[in-house]
Parts: structure tokens; C-alpha cells; sequence
């Protein structure tokens, strides 16, 4: 068969594969050698294209949507530095397990390390960032090499998914002419019904003796806490309230676990930790018995500096399916298992229930109670930082999804969402934990279809605008949050704020520009907002409005330090005197 | 010695020895794992730090001062996907040999794969694409590990200027608290006057015996053709035109050879060869008996052609140090020695002087005149692309850098740079080839003090804009000409041009936005020519201003197609009918 034949044949099979496997976005960044995966995705009837330029922001953007769907997307980019754009998402995608399938062009053989133009060593570009890497053969369209293409992409889509997902990386060498040709008769291959191969894949799941002896322990200790930390799986919520309310405990709720919010019981959930237990007292007088977290580590510093505190507490971390998230250095118990069957066996085997309203309990309520009343006080009219997310999170629709960015943004959702009735979905780029590529990943969430909340401060907008113009090219609904200080806000919490003489210049790093002219150019609506009602109003019209929309409130870094110091200090006073009395 | 003091006085020890050892910038973008680093940069009296948040162009912009000064540039970023947003420019760097130096900050030992915030595996995190990774240990103050960062600094920054020169990591572990005391007593170490270590580097020559024989073999031969593709060493126009003179040999000099302007003889030197070698009977008709190339190969692909066509002629590539730059698969002869050395050892030992109006130089020399009449006639006022450029290279300044971006931008100048005496330095990213990065590689090389101009197209601008705010931030000198055909230009000179259906949106991929408004936020000048006159008055201002200024020309791409086919034909019409008949 002729070059063209295979080069179609051998795509079209792959390219087909992927479709089967469940695989419905690709993510295409122009090129030339990539020609072949780039049309032949577009010929796909049932993969959707995105083309976005920018190489590290098609590959947020592929992250996002990952977020979002939880299937598998698929970028494809040209030779040379192209492929080398995509490393910071793929590291993110690596730390915080999102399935994401890099298929890079390459040169073929004969012209790899010759000094030929745009052509690097691809090959395992990505080290271990990947979970798996493979480099394809050239094209050929004999029937052993269709299946191995088939074979290949099935595989691909299908690794991405299984334990931990993560990022999976194919190299694909092509030689030129680069043009496939759809006119060939049965271009798709055999119309097989169902996919080349298919996955079945299990949950860990303990014994039933380990289970019973484990629910034994549990119950003969009084202070429980369990914590959940930054996760997906939307179904934690339900399983984990009906055992906290079953024990009788506290859970520790990341704004990031899909636990704060949504129709489960939400009585024993405590949002308020991260303000009460910056006090070292506080967390003395809360020392438990034992720690139980699903999830990674939660966002929060002073919850770390809880678990840093009582190095004698028995400490059990669940993992679906492996890895060892425990920074404290706190002897651990790891439970490999699913979360969710893991609290139904437990509540299953738990011997005797523990009356709900205990003390311990009833202390970590009544403490919650006073954060909660001390935030909401905050709503005096003025639009600080933390009045500006308080107002997001009290507004932003039911059934949608917010994006937030690290740095100040993650930590004031943190503070400011409290439990409520309202389906959200939390994202974050947790795994690197970045303030890169944070526009794309938004806008990249947003073009699922489900209507999204990107908040983010001035460094991490200013970093990723080009994700913008995805938004514009494809008129995506996402609304867009910028809390604007000028700089780098997280820094004036850091001790490098004492330093006068390099401060403003290594860690303060004003922009100084006027991002309204950016949002003009990539033709989004544009609101800049000076009080809380006006926040109010413009949040609502953004969600009213197709397309692009942000809305930006500049505040001032050392005010915001002041405003949260007040807040916490206030908050900390008065737990002192009533509660700990 | 306390934590603060071990931290202080190793990482001063090393940043010192990096000055001494010939380091005299560094780029730093924020972050708070980088602080002893960066903040002790900044502390040094001789090094002049760059702040640039995106890392992705605060790489760009080292490797584009690192190119201007060919002295090595440090780039210090925080842990996490920070650093690996340097991959592309490491990449860059490592192929097209410029001297980078990544410090990277990282967790210490104890915080690495447990989960803790912002810590990725950076052990090699950029693979095979450095000259050397080298994990430092944790900061000691005792005098051998004092001496340990003095030998590793030094060793980095000869490391990365030795042999082909290129990127060297070196990966810090930091513990908290991270804020050194530059009250100590005898900061700097130890007042040394000399470095620590001096590396004295030999160049490559080969034995008089083998330029005699190699220099009678080429006296044998009689049509010669000396090749100058990209190459950075000033000295060699000189050498290589004195060599060509006396061999009566023609010059194929890339714009990138450093050959084409200058104060040297140009009598031999071929600069419309791209031309012309786009016909195969005139391929034919200067079939050579040997080729002398130096430096990579060029960028035209109607020399690659010639060499494609010719696989039994004999082919000489000298390289400085080492590598393997023949893309085509000729049989070819490594040589391996000092470009400049080899032309006049090869010089010396010449035989026999050819006279210098051969036949074979005349019609070398006549084809090119007629690429020159036709280049010459195309100013006709209208302002079509190549007019842009031709405008453009026939105004820059004497004594100033030409950075030109990928794709058309480098095969325009390739066609309309023209022989004259001004001394121009030709700048481009031709390791990759990628769009990428551009605009903080031109910004980098202003950051020298050289006045620069950067020629690229409107993708190449769009990927990497945020490289404008660090021209904004330091007020750097930098006119930019930005030829916007609203879209990838080069596409449609490729096969992919002739898919109707897929065509646009995978390769056209118009940006349909208005760049004026994002230069004006990064508060440029910015000029819009639509005449060639004006065009040149444009230029003319923004040479005499301070900062950055853009100017734009806005193009068709298809219109732009057609003008280089009809100047391609009329050129080769002209050749066939005269020349060649």
C-alpha cells in the first residue's frame, strides 16, 4: 500500500480507538508534522476539536476540561519546543491525578538528531511525569499494525483512567507527505460495535475481619476526627457524613473534598477550622485520639500545624488506590481502598454508635459557631478580599462549578465557604499547586458545557491571559474573578514582608497594568466593581451573559494583611474567652 | 553555625563565585522556596538581577541575553511546575548551544513526595536537554562545603560556556526559615581576587599535515562551494571571505551566519541563493565537486534541495566541538576544529591560488544579481510583507541586533537581507525553530544595552506577549515589527493549504484580535504603517525613542502567497531565459 493509505489508515484506526475508549476532546495546537492527528481528529465525527495556540495553555486547557469531565483529553502539537510547552500541565496533571493523553508529531528516524529544523528528542520528554510513555511506529496499514494502532489508543485512554489517573504520552514519528486521505473507502476501519479492548477495573476494598477489628478500634477511642482533604469523588460526601454522624465526630472539610457543599447531611461538618486553629492552645485542647483523612492534605497551614502538633495520634489515610500524601512525618496508617465502600464497611462493622451530641463534637460545633458568626459580620458594605469571595461563594449559581486559583485565592475560599444546599463543583490545580496556566484551565472547564467560576488574583491572571482567547474563539460561558492587589498578596503574609529593601522587588512584584484593555482585546465584558452591592450586581449579570465576562476588583495588599489579621485575631479572642474558658 | 548563618554564608559563597566566574545577570521571577537565592542576588554588588514573573519568558529572556552577551545568564525560580515552565527555553538553549545556568529551588529531602505543598520531582526535571544536573546539598557554612559552593558555582558557569556551550541545572534543597542575614560579618567569603577556579579551554586544530593534504584535495577540485549557515562567531566573516577569495569560491551565506553585513569583503558572498536553488535545472547546472560548510545548516530549504540532489559530492562540516548537523544523510567528512583557525590553517597551506574570476564564481555571481535586481524592483510603495522586511533590514541601525522570529519571519529575511557594510548582529531561535518565546528573547538581548529589533509574525507575538511587561517594567529599548497576516503565514506555502475543509481552522488559525490594545497596556508605542514610506518614518521614530514601540503591518497571507510565488517566478524566468540558456 502507498504512503498515503498507511499514513490515513494507521491514524484513522488510532484516532477511532480513542473515540471507543470513551475519548470525546482533543485539544489540537497548529503545526505542520502533526498534520496527520490534527485532521483526522478533525474528520472525527464524534471527537470534538479545540485549537488553541499557545502550547502551555492548550494543555491547561486539556487539564481543565480533564477537571471537569473526568475522562481522558487528548492534546496533539507539532515537534520541537511545542511539545516541551506542555510540561507544566502535564506535571500538574501527574501530582494532581487528571487523565490527560499527549500525543506529540515528531520527525521521523532518519532525521532525529541531524540538526534537521524543529526537531528535539522526544522521546520520553516527559520523564516520570508520565504515567506511561510510548513512541508508535511509523504508519503502516497492514492488518497487525491497525490493531496495534487500535491496540495502542485504546490502551492509552484506558492507563490515563485506571489507579491514580495521569497523564499517558505518545510520540508519534511521521514522514512526509503529511496529508491523510479521507476519501478511502472504510476509513474508520472494521465497524466493530464495541471498543478493540475493554477495561474492567476493581475497587480496593478491605476484608471483612480487618473491617470489624478496625471499626473495634475506632469505637474504643472518644476523639475522633475525620478530615477530608482535596478530592473528587462526588459521592465521598454522602458516605463520610453518614459515619461522622454515626461516630459521632467532626469532619474536617477541605473547600476542595466536595464536602462543604451539595444535599448531604452537613450538621457535623466544621468549615471554620483553618481560623481557630492557628492558636497553639486551641489545638492543644483539641488533641484527638485519632486522625481519619480521605483526600490529600488539606489546604489549610494551621491544620497542619494541628496534625505537626500531636506526633503520638494515631493517623489513617485513605487512597483509593496508592501513594503516600503525608508531609507531617507523623507515623501513619495508609488504607489502600476505595473511600466510599471504605466508609459503608465501616459503618457496617462499627459496634456500637456514639451518641451524636458528645462533647467533643459539641466543642468543635460550638468553636465552627463563632468563625461563622465572625465572617458573617465581615459584610460591612467595603469590598476587601475577603468580602469580595465571601460575596462570590454566597451568589455563585447552583449546579456550577468553581475554578480557584492558589496563592490567596485557594486559602480565602477556604475561610469564606460555608456549608450549603447549593451542587458545586470545587476545582483547583492542587497537585504543583502553580498560579500558571490557571486562565486556560478555566476557560478549558468551561468548554464542557457546565457553567464555570474562575476566581484568581492579578499574578495568576497576569500569567495565563493568552487563555483568553480560547474563551473568545469559542464564546465559552465563564465568568472570571480578579482580585486585583498589584502583586504578589500571599507574600505579605510571609516573613520575607519584613524585609524593606527587596521586598517590593522580589516578592511584592506590582504589575502595574490595566487589565481592562487585555479583556477588550479578547472581547469580554468587563466590570470593575468598588462595593460589595456592586460586586453583587456584576456577578449577576456576568452569569446572565454569553461568553467571556470579568469582573475585577482591585484592592491593596497591605490593607487585605491588616483586614485577615483582624479578622483571625477577633475570631481567636473571642474563642479564647467563651469557649476555652 | 545556626540555620540562618549556614543558609547565608553557602549560598553567598556560591553567588559570589558565580560573579567572579564571569556571571554578571540574572533573571529571578518571584516565589517564596527561592528566597535565600534570589534575595542574595539581589544583595551582590556586581550582579544585576532581572525580576520576570512568567518563567516561561523569564527563560526566553536569558537565553535572549544569555545569545546578545554569549555569556552565561542564571535563572532562579520557586519549586513546583515554576520551573518547569523553563522547559521550552531549555531546550532551545541546549540546541541551538547558548549558556544558561536553572537554579531551582526546591523542598528539602523530608518534604519530597509526601504530599507537601508545591514540591515536584525536579531531579533532573529537564532530561537529557542540560549539560550537566547537579542536586546541591543542604546549606552548610563549614569551610568545605563553603568551598563545595564555591567549585559547584564555577563549575557551572564554565560548564555551561565550554565545548558547545548550553544549560546546566542545579537543583537547591531549602529549609524554612528561608531569609538570610546580610549583616554577617565578611558576607562574600573570603576576599579573593582570583576565582576559585580558572578554566583555561583549548581549541580544536587539526595537524599541518592533514590541512596540507586536505588543502591539496581542494585545489584539485574545481567548482568549490563554501556554505556559512547560522553560526555566532563574529571572526569567521573575515576568515571564511578571505579563504573564499583565494579559492575563488562562492559564499552561500544564511542571514544567520553573522557573514552577510559587515565590514569584510562580500565580493563572493551568494546571499540570493534561496532563490534561484528553487529551480531543479539550476540545481543541476551548479552541481558542485565539494561543499565546506560551517556552522549549522541554513534555513533554506532550496539549499537543502541542492545538497538532496548532489549526494555524490563530496562534503565537508566543521564543526567547533562536536555534533552531528547533516539532516540530509549525504556521505559527509566531520571536521572538527576552530572555524576560524581552519580558514586560515587552510589558507596557509593552499598550493595553488585559483584566480578569482572563474567561471564557476561568475555564474554563481550572475544568477545572484539577477535575485538582487528583481529584490530591488520590488519596492513599488505598496506594503506587501517582504516590503516590510526589505524596509526593515535596509533601515537598521549600523552597530544593532536583528532578532528574528521563526517561520516566515526567517525565510523573509533570508530572502531581502542584502550584503552592506553595517555591523548587524542576527539573533533567531533556530535550535527548535519553535514560535515561542520570542518576544522575551528579543527583550533579553535589549536587556544587554545593545539596540535591538525584533521581526516576527503575529502568532509568534501573540504566544508569548507576556514578554512585553518586563520591556515596560525596565523601560528597555526595543522596537518590535510585528507582520500580522492574522494567522500562520507559512501554511499557506504547504500542502495543507489545499484542504478546503480543514484548512482554516487547523492551520490558518486567524487571531482576529487587536494587538494594539495590549500594547498599549504594556505602554508602547505603537505605529501602523500601511505604506512603505510610512513604514520607514515608523521605524525611523521608534529608533529615536526610549522603551518599547510596535510597529504593526498588517498583510493577507493570501495575497502574500501569490507576491512570493510571482517574485519566485520572475526570478527563475529570468535565470532560465539568461543565465542558463
Amino acid at each position: 500500500m502507498n504512503h498515503i493509505e498507511n499514513l490515513t489508515r494507521y491514524i484513522a484506526n488510532f484516532v477511532d480507538e480513542l473515540s471507543k475508549s470513551g475519548l470525546t476532546d482533543v485539544v489540537i495546537s497548529p503545526g505542520s508534522r502533526s498534520t496527520p492527528l490534527a485532521m483526522t481528529f478533525a474528520e472525527h465525527p464524534d471527537i470534538k476539536e479545540w485549537i488553541v495556540l499557545d502550547e502551555r495553555s492548550a494543555a491547561y486547557f486539556g487539564l481543565g476540561l480533564a477537571k471537569q469531565t473526568k475522562r481522558p483529553v487528548a492534546l496533539v502539537c507539532s515537534s520541537g519546543t511545542a511539545a516541551a510547552n506542555y510540561f507544566p500541565a502535564i506535571v500538574e496533571a501527574h501530582q494532581s491525578r487528571v487523565p490527560l493523553l499527549a500525543l506529540t508529531a515528531d520527525r521521523p528516524h532518519e532525521l532525529r538528531d541531524v540538526g534537521a529544523p524543529q526537531a528535539i528528542d522526544q522521546i520520553k520528554l516527559f520523564g516520570d511525569y508520565v504515567k506511561s510513555f510510548h513512541e508508535m511506529a511509523l504508519p503502516e496499514s497492514i492488518p497487525s499494525m491497525l490493531q496495534y494502532a487500535r491496540t495502542r489508543a485504546a490502551r492509552a485512554a484506558n492507563e490515563a483512567l485506571t489507579g491514580n489517573a495521569g497523564p499517558v504520552h505518545l510520540n508519534f514519528p511521521f514522514r512526509e507527505p503529511l496529508i491523510p486521505d479521507f476519501s478511502l473507502e472504510n476509513l474508520w476501519g472494521e465497524p466493530l460495535q464495541e471498543p478493540y479492548t475493554i477495561w474492567h477495573e476493581g475497587q480496593k476494598r478491605l476484608s471483612d475481619s480487618f473491617m470489624k477489628q478496625f471499626a473495634a478500634k475506632l469505637s474504643s477511642f472518644k476523639k475522633g476526627v475525620i478530615v477530608c482533604g482535596p478530592q473528587v469523588k462526588e459521592e465521598l460526601a454522602e458516605a463520610v457524613s453518614l459515619l461522622a454522624e454515626s461516630f459521632g465526630l467532626p469532619i474536617i472539610a477541605d473547600p476542595l473534598s466536595q464536602v462543604r457543599t451539595g444535599e448531604h447531611a452537613t450538621n457535623n461538618i466544621i468549615e471554620g477550622y483553618d481560623a481557630f486553629l492557628r492558636n497553639e492552645k486551641v489545638r492543644n485542647a483539641l488533641k484527638p485520639d485519632y486522625i481519619l483523612r480521605f483526600g490529600a492534605m488539606p489546604v489549610s497551614k494551621a491544620y497542619l500545624f494541628y496534625v505537626k502538633d500531636h506526633i503520638d495520634v494515631n493517623q489513617y489515610v485513605v487512597e483509593h488506590h496508592e501513594g503516600y500524601r503525608e508531609p507531617v512525618g507523623n507515623p501513619t496508617e495508609f488504607i489502600l481502598a476505595d473511600s466510599v465502600s471504605f466508609c459503608s464497611d465501616l459503618l457496617e462493622e462499627a459496634p456500637t454508635i456514639i451518641a451524636e451530641d458528645n462533647e467533643w463534637l459539641a466543642q468543635w460545633k460550638q468553636m465552627n459557631e463563632v468563625v461563622k458568626k465572625h465572617i458573617a459580620k465581615v459584610a460591612d458594605g467595603s469590598l476587601t478580599e475577603g468580602e469580595a469571595v465571601k460575596t462570590l461563594v454566597e451568589i455563585i449559581p447552583d449546579n456550577s462549578s468553581l475554578y480557584v486559583g492558589n496563592s490567596m485565592a485557594i486559602r480565602d475560599v477556604d475561610t469564606f465557604l460555608m456549608t450549603s444546599k447549593k451542587k458545586l463543583t470545587l476545582l483547583a490545580n492542587r497537585g504543583a499547586n502553580g498560579i500558571d496556566g490557571m486562565v486556560s484551565s478555566g476557560v478549558g472547564a468551561a468548554a464542557s458545557g457546565q457553567p464555570v467560576t474562575l476566581l484568581l488574583g492579578d499574578l495568576s491572571f497576569y500569567h495565563d491571559m493568552n487563555g483568553l482567547l480560547t474563551a473568545k474563539h469559542y464564546n465559552l460561558n465563564i465568568t472570571i474573578l480578579v482580585v486585583n492587589n498589584n502583586g504578589g498578596g500571599i507574600f505579605s503574609f510571609l516573613p520575607q514582608a519584613s524585609n524593606e529593601k527587596h521586598f517590593e522587588a522580589l516578592f511584592g512584584t506590582p504589575l502595574h497594568i490595566e487589565f481592562q484593555k487585555a479583556i477588550d482585546m479578547y472581547g469580554g465584558s468587563y466590570y470593575n466593581p468598588t462595593t460589595a452591592m456592586e460586586l453583587k450586581e456584576a456577578l449577576q449579570s456576568s452569569y446572565k451573559e454569553k461568553g467571556l465576562s470579568v469582573v475585577e476588583v482591585k484592592t491593596d495588599r497591605t490593607d487585605n494583611f491588616h483586614w485577615h489579621k483582624k479578622l483571625w485575631s477577633g475570631i481567636e479572642h473571642e474563642i479564647l474567652k467563651t469557649v476555652m474558658e
